[in-house]
Parts: C-alpha cells; structure tokens; sequence
C-alpha cells in the first residue's frame, strides 16, 4: 500500500483544458498542495494545462511513472488502465464512476478492470473515488477544489465516500486536528478498507489514530483480524443501517447491507469503536490525541455550574465515578483562596472563584492523584483574563502529558480565541462538557479493551466434521434443507444434547420408535418442506401408548401426506416427551456473507417476541466470550434464578454453544441453524427443536 | 414580567471602581450593549466609574427606577432589597451568590429577601444569576464581559444557570441564529420558569421560539399547563438527572430533583421538546425557524452519496418515509440534464451531476409536490460555483417559504463562507446531515403535537371522596400506613374491582370470614408494619377448608405475633383465592413534588423486574392518554394476546387506571399507591394486592 501514499511521479489521466475538466483540477491540487514528486498529464486533446504539456498517451511520458491517477468515462477508464498495465504502471487510482455502483450491466466493466489488473500485478483504488491524500508530502489527488491549507497531524482516514472523506478532512482541520493521509476507496474493487488498515495499523509510522467511513464491509473477518492487534484506535463511522440508507449505499459504492447487529457484535469482539455521527468521530479523535483514561474515576472542573452539572449527567451515564478529593489537598489549596472557602466537592463548581493561580493548583491536585484517572474541565474567559487563561491551559497540558492522564478541556470562548489556541497551545477542546464526557468514555473503552486477557479459542471436543458435511451435501444435491432428524444426527455428532428420536415412515415403526424411544413421546411432520408444523396439524405431543401413536400417526398422514409431492414421502419423527422443567433458550447462527458464521444467543418465549434479547459473537469464539455474551442478555437474571428459583446450567449453556459455533465453522454450508427451544435446566440443556437452512 | 425586559431606567447596586468590581461590568455592559435606558450606579465608596457618578444610596438618585440590579455580597445584597422598596423599585435582579446553593444555614437569608418582596410588593429574579438580556432594547445584566454583538432575533431563553445562558447565546449567534430575550433565573426564590414561560407564551409578541435550561422544575404543574396551550415551540435541556449531577446541581442552583421518567412523562404530554446537548438544542432552534414538518414523507437530496446514506439512516430512525418522486416529474428534469441520465430515487445522491439549474429545478420539483412534506438538502462547494450555490440557497430559501415546508440544509463550505451566509441569506443550515434528519423529526413531533385531539378529562365515575380521606387520616394519626383492607376499601369506594375478602383478628373470625367469601381462601398477615408479608411466613394460599383456614391461622400467629410491638393486634386478611388466569400487571400512583400525582402502568412478573416495561402519565389524565399509556409498554403485544391467546380486556384496564388516578388528585396524602398484581383477563381486572405509602 506504500506505493499509493509515496509516489515520486504521477501522471494524472483525463486532463483537458475544458473549464469543468475535472483532471485538471487534480493537477492543480497536487500543484497547489506542494506535491513533492513529478506530476504529468495524459489526455485525448493534448495541448497545454496549468503550464504543463498533456500527453496523448502514456506512453509518450518519458520518466518512470510511480503511480497513475484516472477520472474519465468508465468504459475509457478500463482502456487506460491497460495501457498503464504496458507501461509497467502498478499502482492506479481510478476516479471514474459510472461501475457497478450505477447499474448492474456494468459489472462487465468492472471485470474487466480485476481482469487486467491481475494480468499486470497492478493494484488499483476505486473506482468511484476521490482518491488518496497524504500531508507527509502534500499528495492530493482529488477533482474537488480544496482551498484550506492542511496541517501535518497522526490521523488517517479511509472513507467509502469520496464526500465523506472531504467532511472529515474538513471538520478535522476546523477543530485543530491534522490528518496524515486519507484515501477515498469508492467501490473498492481492488484495495479494501482491510488492505488500508492492514498498512495503517502495522506498517505506516506516521499515523498513530484511525478513522473510517465504510458503507459496506467487504471481507469482515480479515478486518477483525487486523482490529484484534492493532494498539492504534480505530473509530468507525459505519452507515447504511436502514433499509433506505442501505439502498442508497447499495447506488452509492456498491456496498452490500449487513446485518447492523452482527456489525455492533464483530466491532465490540475486535475493539473497533462505532460512531454515528460525524461530530462523535471528531470529538473521538480529540480524545485520542490525548493520554487513554486508565479507570472510572474522573474529576470534573467548571467555572460554571450548569456545565458541571451536565458534565456529571453524562459521565454518569457512561459509567464513570467521582471520587472525592483528599482532605489535606483541600485544605492546601483554601489556602489560597482570597475571602473565603469554596466547596471543594467533585463534580466542582468553581462558582465565584476567578483567581487562576488556585485553578492550576486544583488541576495539579487533580492529575497529580493516582485515584483520579482523568477530568472535564470546563472553562469560560474573554478578554479580561485572556492572558492568564491561555498561561492555564498551557499548563493544564504539561500537566495531563506529565500525569499521562487525559483532561477534556471544554471551552467557552470566541471564534478568534478559538484559531489562536488551535494553532498555539495545540491541546484538543471540546465545544460542551457533555461531549468531553462522552469522548472519554471512549477512551476509556479503548482502554479496556486493550487491557483485556487475550481471547483464547481452544477446542470444545474433537469432532469430524465429514459425517455432518456428507448429510449436508447429500441435502443440497436434493435442492432441500435438511430434515429434523438430519439436523439432530448432525448436533449429535457435534455432542449438542437433544431428545431421544426416530424416524418412522409407517404407523408401525412410529410404534417401535416410541417403544424403543419409551412413552409418551411427540409425533412431529419431518418433510422440509413443510415449515410450519404446527399450524398443518403436523405435531402431536404427549402420547402415552402405542395406540395413540398409531392413531397419531393416522390422523396426521391423512391430513398431510396428500399435499406433498410426488418425490417427498410422509416420514414424521417420533421424539421423547421431555418432562423436566426449566427457561426456553434460543441457539442460533447465521451466516453473514462478509463476518462469517455469527453466533447468536438468546431468551426464549414471550422475552423473544418482545424485546428481541439476543447477543451476537462471530466464530470462532473463546469461552470467555461465550461467558459474557450469554450474561449479556437482559434474561441472564432469569436464567440464574429469580424469585428463589435455581439457577439454570450456564456452564453447560457456554459448552454447546462453543461446539455449535464450532459447528458453523467446519460445515459453512449450513447458512442458518435456529435450535429454538433449547431448554435449559438445573444440570443441563436439550435443544428441543432444530432447523437448519442451506 | 415585562417590567423586567423593558425598564426605562436601572441601577446597578454593588459598583466601585475596583479592577475586578463586577457591579462595574454590568454598567459598562448595560452602556456597551446600547441599553436605550438611563444607568445608575450604587456603591458604598462612591466615586465615579465609567463618567459615571457612584451613590452611596439608592435613595441619593433623584430619578424614578424602574429596576435595580444587585451583585453585594449575600447579607448585603438582603439589605439592599429593602432599600430598593423604600425607594419603590418593584422590579430587582439579584446576582449575589452565597444563598442556598452554598450552604443550607443561608436558607434564613432567603426567607428574608421573601419576606421584604411581599411585604414592598416586589418581584425578583434570582438570587445566584447573571439577570436578563433584550436585543430589543440593549438590556444586558451580565456581569461577565459579553463582546460578540448580538443581532435581534426571535428566540428567547431561560436559563437556570448563567454560564448555560451564555452558551446557548453564544452558539446560537454563532450559528446564525439571534436571540431576544434571555433570562437567568438562579435560585428561582421568586420569579421562577413558569413565570417567565407564560410572559414569553402568552404574552411577549417579539419571542416565536421558547429554550430553556432547567435543573430543577420549580412548579411542574404550571409550567406543563402553560406548555399545553402554547402555539410556540418549547425545547428543554433538563439536567441534573444523574445522582451527581442532581447533587451538583443542589450545590449549584439548590435545584431539587424529579424522577427523571416522570420528567419525561410530563414533557411528552405536555408538548414539550426534551433535548439531552447543547448542540441538540441549537439544532433545533434551528428547525423551529422553518414552516413545521407537517408529515413523514420526506425527500433527501445531496450531492455526496455519503451524506444521502447518512441521511437515509437518521430519518429511517426517526420514522420518516421516502416516496419516489412522480415519473412525469423526472422526466421533465432529466430533459435539462447534460450528457445522460441520472438515477433520481429518493434519497437522491446527485453523483456527478453539477448543473446548480437542475438542482433548483429538483428542489421546485420536491416542494411543490403535495406528497413530499420537507427534504434534507446536503450540499457542498467552493470557490468554483460560489456564485450559482448562493443564488441557489437563495431560490431553496424562497421555496421553502412559498410551500411552506422545512428543508434542512446541510453544507459541507468553508469557515468564510459559513459566515457570508449567515449574514447574507438567513437561512439555517446544519452542520451534517444527520443533525438535520434529527432536528425534522423534531419538529414533526412538534406538529402532531399541535394537530393531537384536545385531551379531554372527563370524571370515569361520581366518588365521594370524604370516607377515602377520612380512612387515611385516621391512618395518618396513628403514624401508621394503611392496613390492606383499608387499602382494599378505599380502592372500593373508587370502584376499582378487588377480591372478596375480610380481616380477622382470632381463628374463628378466620373461619367465618372464609366461609362468607367462599373456599379456597388466602391467609395474608395484615399489619402495617410488616412489609415483606411472605418473607415472615404471612402468606398461606388455597385453604380449601375451615380446618385448613384455622390450622394457617394458628400456625401464622405463632411464627409472627411475638414480634409484633404492643400496640399492634394481630390481625390477617382472609381473601378469595382468585383462580381466573390472565396477565399479571401493575398499576400505581407517585406523588411527584413537583409535578404531583404520576400514574404508572407497566407488566408486572418477568418484565417488570428486566426491563422496567413501565409507562407514566401525570394526573389528570384523558382517555385517549390512558389508552395510548397502555399501547406503549412493550408487553401491550402480551396483552393483546401472543400465540393465539385472547387480548385481556384492555377497556378496564384504561378504566381503573383513571379511577386511580381520580384516587389521587382526590386524595393527595396517599405518596405512593402499588397495586401489585393486577390481574388483567379476558373481560376484567382485579387488584389482588395493594400498598399505600403516606
């Protein structure tokens, strides 16, 4: 990835001197944002742009060519990046749009596009896209005019809009952070937001924070794998929750929807930490440009009240404490507090107190006590102790760099005393308390995150996974999912408990079924086509006798055998009657065509159908993480025991839900396995029902 | 009120010449701000200050006062409101700080500044603020140095905190938006919020827009009944709900805190728009200056994909809907479009498509149509079409006035530009375009709000309310709360439907009661002292026998009489064994002191002890309330019958809720009512338990 972000030349494809050439406008931003390399421009017209000769062809350039730059017609773009193939060009930014992201019967082009690029080696970004910056060596290779000056900063950006990436820029800039290098990855055919953060993450020195803008995730696991192991923050901005937002992803970039909860679940399991909104991505960074907060425990400052008190709303909402502050600090510090004592408590409300020197001994207490693991300071000045506040805040920044403790300084002052500690004291502020609050609640995360044991994925049982994927195959060639029975012989195999059963295509085996199973069993339809069971008259429980099965038996096939089809035969599965009591469990997992298997965990009954109380892992999982997922969930209490009931099973509860997402991994074919109930008890679970959908 | 924002003439009580004299930076403020009125000045070392003369007494100035302002110290300040009205002010703003928020022994210095405003007939705001601002006459009583200067606007402000009136002045003004009048209340001693709220609602002409800031609700059935009837919008940015932020806020403002559900319960009814940021509160404001959202459907355009995605996802979260646009529509505008055809969906992303013309021409398109009730517009340039957007956002302007419909104008510009427009057109725009989805759906709330049904409270039965009352004094009396078969004939005089059930004080009793009420019967412990009847033993069910009934009896006596104090008999509440099943719900009744009696509904069982599934109106309540109360807890699905279940009748439910709450307003000494289950089935309820709390 290297090669897109250091190029020692570049030719820019498309370039006229049309007014709304859009080319030349990327020959200009190179130019005008000090482009360390060469800089040369191929277009059909030839002719001159900005004092510079335009190339007919690429050919035609007679220095080695590091990395090219395309905005023309699609169907053009494709024909250029062949001839850049030929004149050993390797890295491409393609700018056009007009691909997949337009139409379906594009694709064809976008083929063609991997085509070439595999038969040259080359590696490409976008199409679509507004295409890569780098401040390091003032690299700017986007059509849109972009007039501010940027600093050099530690943020990377990768973003699957070209508009989004020009926001975060933009906003960065205004709030006195810098970027290091951002790249617009429009479709990303070719590189993927994996390949970004792979090289950001592990190889890029210069970038220490990392945003992304994604509308769609293209291999999830592989950016999991790569999040898992970085030390570098990575925030997320990732969009497209909504149907109609997903649709118009889908018209943007391409970008295929997921499943927005398996996106919460992958992004908790890796540490990557999730923003809605562009102004938390802001406020995230700033708080990651600062020491992490190590602990609850925060001291919060205010010149004002009312911003205190907001400050303590939040930080109380994300979780934080309030320690008090040592006595003999306090009274160090009445010392020198010109007529009278103030209430030293925390959250403090500096109130009448206007003398600075005693501020900075209260942020001195503050960060100097190995209690306090961070602090909102909220502070208002103008012009009349403008001087003596900036004297403050430069030592409030020595002090939280010294303490390795972070202080989101929240700040009311004006615009022009806004640019002038943005660009002198350099020491990111917030524009409310409350946003200050929440940032470090971010930071904090992060930190525990980094601070947790290791995931650890150690088998459950050793399992050949062959004889589950023989039914499974044996399914698909009969274009159907498999039966019951199939779906018990298989979590069987995988030592998931499940009742005694027996298929039985005839009253009389459904006899010797329920004899050898022992009475009374339940008698259920088991044709997969057949869906809903019950409401075809397809399940009988509780019979006591072999004539009641017979009868069942009976009485179900002449409901329900007439209405299959030729090649499916009436088989119905004889299963135990389970007596013992307990809580309905769901088990479950789905494949997710970017995450893999998700593993998903549940109440059962009534709590189901209302509040949806499930928590989502992706496979492979540790059992520390099975643990927590399964505590999770809001029916945990329950299942532990409420109102003098015992506490179901967990341990076991963790055991088969490890060998089921062991399951989902040997045998990806299964694209859904719902065990809805399972029934979990004293000293044990049995997943009472099974589907699984190919 | 008025005589607080249109004095013609002030003094200033605390002024010298002294650097940090803040009675000083009210007169320069006052002179600075342009305040049409005369300015006078009191201080006890006399001089001048600013050209201007010092008294010693306000009695010293010869010319009529309209309005003092006093920033002395607290014991001071209590002086000098006598001296005020000697001298006939009638109107005072108390800045001083010391009073109740530092420490409790001051609460004798505000009984006194209460006791002189009766006795002089004065009103005043404060102590413990930073007073009142009017653009329309350059009122201004801060003592802070206020340098921006502000345009005349229509949004008006009241602020228990000073530093929060300062900061949504200034983020307003610097997001273009200009106030008129602000107000900083403080202490509220005397004018409180719902004063003021009636001035601006009923009675100030130049305010359109209502913002608050709030930490404690002073008279919360005053300010919901003024909010009730207002035509304007009325945002509330309540703090102080976290248990350190309420203690932050005591200390700040002696603010007293209010369950914050209940907060919440009484802003939906009563209309008001609850925000949780300062930046949510701007946002807002800001859409409160466009023509109202008057339905779901909503048209989203942009030219970044990026920012339609994100769009799309905050509306779709807010409920809103996107219908296409009209093909004859389309047709008409991709005529206009050079070189092809675009894709225009709805959300719209304008790709590569930079004709500003045919962006006008969508924008007419989208306004115009009678479907289409608002849009969100994200649009972003620079130098290049800086003329053609401007005339642009001109044309958006005119539309959105002529259709009168909002459009949430989200720019990507830079800090000039933002800053050009502000001025120039005057027009909000949002700074992404989720704030901008967020703040429609504020004011799409805000118009159902307006377009609801009257709520109409009409009596659900004649009760006499004198027996009820007469029963819980006696109560009150003995010190004691109400036995349960007090609470049980009280509920009956109410008609709310209980068991059959009787007290008894011996076996015999017992037995007698139980053969009245009909076998099987419950035994339950009936003294008010002990609470957790079944933890003691003191609750037996299903006595199918007077042996059964005796033998309890007997066996309860002896586990619980001996703990019992003198003065308590031992008496027990023999009640029908109700054996009807249904859904176990709660009803209850909290008297709030500041919005009074709250009226509670939630699922009892399971769901109540996970998910506080609970749903809150305050007293009196409409019908229509009590039915949509109901429908809003998340077991209304259980209710009505999951799985082929019959509903519970949900009529008496709404029913017996409204008679609870009669209870309540007619009975106010009963703090907390908990009616714990209630069976609810298939044409009925039943309390089967009930605890009263005085």
């Amino acid at each position: 990835m290297k090669g897109f972000f250091y190029p020692k030349s570049i030719v820019v494809i498309g370039v006229s001197d049309k007014p709304k050439n859009m080319g030349r406008m990327i020959v200009y931003n190179l130019i005008h944002k000090g482009f360390t390399g060469q800089v040369h421009a191929v277009g059909p017209h030839g002719g001159t742009v900005l004092g510079r000769p335009v190339r007919k062809n690429v050919k035609d350039i007679q220095f080695p060519l590091d990395m090219a730059v395309i905005l023309t017609p699609a169907a053009i773009a494709v024909e250029m990046v062949r001839e850049c193939g030929e004149a050993g060009i390797r890295r491409i930014v393609i700018e056009s749009a007009g691909f997949s992201e337009f139409s379906d019967d594009r694709k064809g082009l976008e083929e063609e596009l991997s085509a070439i690029a595999k038969e040259f080696g080359i590696r490409f970004i976008g199409p679509n896209c507004i295409g890569v910056f780098n401040t390091d060596n003032g690299l700017a290779t986007s059509f849109v005019l972009t007039t501010s000056d940027f600093g050099k900063g530690d943020v990377s950006i990768v973003a699957q809009s070209g508009g989004m990436a020009m926001t975060y820029m933009e906003s960065l800039e205004f709030n006195g952070v810098n970027f290091n290098k951002v790249t617009s990855i429009g479709n990303k055919l070719n590189v993927d937001e994996s390949d970004l953060l792979d090289y950001l993450v592990n190889e890029d020195e210069r970038t220490r924070i990392i945003c992304m803008y994604l509308e769609g995730i293209k291999n999830g696991r592989r950016l999991m794998q790569i999040a898992r192991q970085s030390k570098k923050p990575i925030i997320v901005h990732k969009s497209g929750v909504g149907r109609a937002g997903a649709a118009t992803a889908a018209s943007h970039t391409a970008a295929m929807s997921t499943d927005n909860r398996v996106v919460n679940a992958a992004f908790r399991q890796a540490g990557i930490i999730r923003v809605h909104m562009t102004s938390q991505m802001v406020d995230f960074v700033k708080i990651f440009e600062l020491p992490p907060m190590k602990g609850r425990n925060l001291a919060i400052v205010s010149r004002s009240g009312g911003h205190a008190v907001i400050a303590a709303d939040t930080a109380e909402h994300f979780g934080f404490e309030f320690p008090s502050f040592p006595p003999e600090e306090l009274a160090k510090i009445n010392e020198h507090v010109r007529g009278g004592v103030i209430n030293l408590r925390n959250p403090l409300d500096l109130g009448d107190l206007f003398d600075l020197s005693v501020y900075e001994s209260i942020a001195r207490m503050v960060l100097s006590n190995e209690n306090m693991h961070g602090m909102v300071l909220a502070h208002a000045y103008g012009k009349a102790d403008r001087e003596e506040s900036r004297q403050f805040l430069r030592v409030v920044k020595e002090l939280s760099i010294k303490y390795q403790k972070p202080v989101a300084l929240c700040l009311m002052i004006d615009d022009q005393e806004a640019s002038y500690l943005k660009q002198n004291i350099r020491f990111p502020f917030f524009n409310s308390p409350e946003e200050g609050a929440w940032a470090l609640s971010a930071s904090y995360q992060a930190h525990q995150y980094r601070q947790r044991e290791q995931v650890t994925v150690s088998p459950v049982g050793t399992f050949d996974p062959l004889p589950a994927r023989t039914i499974i195959e044996n399914a698909a060639q009969e274009r159907r999912n498999p039966s019951q029975a199939e779906c018990f012989d298989i979590l069987k195999l995988y030592d998931i408990p499940v009742p005694g059963y027996r298929q039985a295509g005839t009253a009389g085996e459904a006899i010797e079924a329920a004899e050898q199973i022992g009475f009374p069993v339940v008698l259920k339809i088991d044709v997969p086509s057949v869906l809903h069971k019950s409401d075809v008259g397809g399940v009988v429980l509780n019979l006591a006798s072999p004539k009641a099965v017979s009868e069942a038996f009976t009485q179900m096939h002449d409901k329900i055998a007439g209405s299959l089809s030729a090649d499916e035969p009436f088989v119905v599965l004889v299963m135990e009657h389970v007596k013992v009591t307990g809580q309905e469990v769901i088990f479950g997992i789905k494949q997710d065509q970017t995450f893999g298997p998700a593993l998903l965990f549940g109440m059962g009954g009534i709590l189901a159908e209302l509040i949806k109380d499930i928590s989502i892992l992706i496979a492979p999982v540790g059992r520390s993480e099975v643990n927590e997922m399964i505590r999770r969930i809001k029916g945990y209490k329950v299942l532990t025991g409420v109102r003098g009931q015992k506490s179901v099973d967990i341990d076991s509860l963790a055991d088969n839900l490890l060998k089921l997402s062991q399951l989902a991994l040997d045998v990806p074919q299964i694209m859904e396995i719902d065990l809805n109930p399972v029934l979990s008890y004293e000293d044990g679970c049995l997943a009472l029902d099974a589907r699984f959908v190919l």
